[in-house]
């Protein structure tokens, strides 16, 4: 892709974030029904119309470029490049009314993400992330802040229960015992206040393609790491374990302490 | 306290809302310092000058009124009438740039709450609950929404691991078992949302006074329910269990599981 080509689906993809935010607003804190997927998570005719509204324009603007969304299946996997899309990461908090959820938004190539948007449609708040260019909020860069180490990290996860892999918990629970400060911090909003240097570290697991892939150029190109909890970069095809730090020195104190249960 | 009294109560606490919330505002997203308390809790500036700022207008407006805040030692706890205020209900989320702290300001007589404010100083919402009056929203009415029973309830609290006294989290882990969802949502903005009626029930153990007594007039002219987890009234000198519904068939429902292991 070059720099003209990128620069294209930087504002295809701001464009696809306003329309999925639209029909986010238009359902936020109205009495919508709630169905549960096999996975027992809850999904809405919002989750559905703003991924719907999303594709469309996808189809029409990229025909060959595959998409990978958390609401309906996914369509030409194998293209070279691939739009992988949460419509609402936050059900849950979105169907209670909290304005933390958020739209992401990803361009993959080869299995490597390359764009990325956090978007919060209530707080009108975009951090934008594109490989190689420093990341904004609403248009201004967004940084990491410095820390040195985990005594000193400010930790988030969107809520211990999710931490539900073997030894999974364990390994957080290590991490946490280490840090100065822990937090619930829901979803992406998490990794958006670490991108713009309010809090130190998110660790997290489980978590899907479509969860993850926005947030590695937003946090990258504020000047921060994110991997998986063996410190490979994510992709595509990453197992869902997710590290991200404000400065590489947190992160790698974090890695250590996720692999060994003696330190 | 007569109605004209208490009218001008209601007019002098929106004031300290004011107040507090002007430095709230000041210092959110900013590099406060942190100092961590005897309790292993966070506090910085802007919490201390918030309380600052309201026990000054306090002292000057009502001199006999008894003052029991997070930050400072409290004053005339012998007084009919007492100023019950949490500046910043979650500091943590305040120092992690999350917009969802509130400012909590409760009037209490007698041990009892008479007026309390739940006040978000960057979201610019505030609820109003008046004993006797019907709780409102940036001036409009709030009300909870019905739930007849656990199986169709959303559920929230602050966080599972704030559930740490004997019991507590396995008396939460019943009532979560038996309701339709779970989702953490921080201090303060769960009982928002219930009396706003996009949640059904909120369930906390731990908590202090200056946590709880802003809440109950919020919740009950909203016409949910809000006690401690045996059923009696909030008081200023209850043990911290907190069990609020939108419904009192949910609430009584709730109760029953939290009391009963075998249920």
């Amino acid at each position: 892709m070059s720099d003209n080509e990128l620069d294209a689906a930087v504002a295809f993809a701001l464009r696809l974030a306003d329309e999925a935010g639209a029909v986010a607003r238009r359902y936020f804190r109205t009495a919508v029904s709630v169905e549960t997927k096999s996975n027992d998570t809850p999904v809405t005719i919002a989750d559905r119309e703003a991924e719907a509204v999303m594709r469309t324009l996808i189809e029409a603007e990229y025909p060959n470029h595959g998409i990978l969304g958390e609401e309906q299946a996914p369509t030409r996997l194998g293209a070279e490049h691939i739009w992988v899309l949460d419509p609402i990461d936050g059900t849950k908090g979105f169907l209670s009314g909290v304005p933390l959820f958020g739209t992401l938004i990803a361009l993959v190539r080869e299995g490597i993400p390359i764009l990325g948007i956090i978007d919060q449609p209530i707080l009108g708040e975009r951090w934008l992330g594109v490989a190689g260019r420093p990341t904004t909020l609403n248009g201004t860069n967004a940084r990491t802040r410095a820390c040195t180490d985990l005594a000193h990290a400010s930790l988030s996860t969107t809520g211990v229960e999710y931490l539900s892999g073997p030894g999974d918990l364990d390994a957080f629970d290590r991490v946490r015992g280490a840090a100065a400060r822990f937090r619930n911090i829901p979803d992406c909003y998490g990794y958006a206040m670490l991108a713009s240097g309010f809090t130190d570290l998110v660790i997290e697991a489980g978590l899907n393609a479509w969860d993850y892939c926005a947030l590695a150029p937003v946090i990258e190109g504020a000047g921060g790491t994110i991997t998986d909890w063996r410190g490979a970069p994510l992709r595509l095809d990453s197992d869902g374990h997710v590290a991200a730090a404000g400065d590489a020195r947190c992160h790698a104190a974090a890695l250590e302490v996720l692999a060994a249960p003696g330190s």
